[in-house]
């Protein structure tokens, strides 16, 4: 693959086209429905910018849709109008999404899916970054592989099935462990102590699993069935803190099934 | 303080021993009630070993009591009868327990609470782990500190109150991050994908909140209100991970408090 084309210009679209472009894939064009920040990363990568889903040129080897997972249908939708649907290979980049809503739309469809949550403020290390790919077609499949190979270490053929769980997945380890992040920085902030007491611990959390097994690097009341402990901390959270008291308890007995408040 | 005495020989114990003896303070005797563990961390620390609390020496600047917190207040206890209960200097090292349960037996006494969960595995990077310290009386507190000071760049006071929700804190970005952490482990090895595909991701959600407030951070379907994603998993989950599902409601409705299921 030599040419691509980028449908969104997002932070998940900014980083894969900028990796893309340093891997030797052009980057011919860039689509969002904001010309300014088409324009911005089409600058980046030295490719057209449009703000006109009508606009987008046919030739490129992939095309790939990395907007919200609520416009992806609509888009490939408008972008079948554009290009040959029987020819053009079109991905996208959604954990959430099924690789069949292309379907309707695309003879050569598929997903390209970067496991990372991307930010501006940081640029990400492509080569750790697990690209998990699938196409209807074997050798779209292929293609996609030898591409992915192009900007990561890491590849993976996962179905629209295993994609799904692992955007659960992704939400627990992500989503919701920045939710207990935030959690102890109120419960700490309410007592006059900086977040950046918990910092090395929360990071040295991330790091055991790095090597380990999650379930081999457990420590705490809960797994020593050290229910006095447990107690004082949510009769603490009733008094002071009842929006975390059930969360605190339902992830006690994750631990501690047998525990009873 | 050039001398100090080491009461237990677990994780923390050890930890602690190591750097105090690289940063100049000698630990001249190592308490286990296992023989064979007391010997082991002595010889590391060239230090006297032993299994009985009446053999613990005076004339050490501290002794630190660093044993489960359910034997804090009973190895005091003991250790009032041997040492010089109004001289002594005595400290434990625990995130969940009030300085006060030492009041009963010593005069000196305080917390020097290095606030990282110790694994044996991985020597830790004492520079940047918190030290928690108070003391009963200002002088023994500002001996703690210059301690302190010794062995880490982050310092911090802290009393009885404020630890305690400190150790409330810990559990939620260190024992309920990883419990988040096994339980994603287990929905994506369900369908055969390998947590590997996640460690990037968990790691990266942990850096970003070195420099940033976890709340600035947060992403995923419960910020954005995107109830058709969270129905989605939660369906998922009640069918296929049934021990889950509360543990995802309640941590979506900290973020989004208006999501019914």
């Amino acid at each position: 693959m030599q040419k691509a084309t980028l449908i969104g210009a997002g932070k998940l679209a900014h980083h894969l086209g900028l990796r893309l472009t340093q891997q030797g894939v052009a980057v011919n064009q860039v689509y969002s429905r904001t010309k300014k920040k088409a324009q911005q990363l089409a600058k980046l990568l030295k490719a057209k910018a449009t703000n006109h889903l009508e606009e987008i040129e046919s030739g490129a080897d992939l095309y790939i849709i990395a907007v919200s997972d609520s416009a992806i249908e609509i888009v490939a939708a408008e972008l079948a109008k554009t290009i040959d649907p029987s020819k053009a290979f079109v991905v996208h980049t959604s954990g959430a999404t099924l690789s069949l809503v292309l379907k309707p739309y695309f003879k050569h469809y598929g997903v390209f899916y970067p496991l990372q949550s991307f930010s501006m403020e940081k640029e990400p290390d492509f080569t750790n970054i697990p690209i998990c790919i699938d196409a209807h077609h074997k050798a779209d499949k292929n293609k996609l592989e030898v591409l992915a190979h192009r900007i990561s270490n890491k590849v993976f053929t996962i179905n629209d099935e295993q994609r799904a769980v692992l955007h659960v997945a992704a939400v627990f380890v992500n989503n919701f462990t920045n939710v207990l992040y935030q959690s102890a920085a109120e419960l700490v902030e309410s007592k006059n102590i900086p977040f950046d007491l918990l910092r090395p611990l929360l990071l040295e959390t991330a790091l055991k699993v790095q090597a380990h097994q999650p379930k081999d690097m457990q420590t705490g009341p809960a797994i020593r069935k050290d229910s006095n402990t447990i107690k004082k901390h949510l009769s603490f959270l009733k008094k002071e803190h009842p929006e975390l008291f059930l969360v605190y308890l339902q992830l006690t007995q994750l631990l501690y099934p047998d525990f009873k408040p």
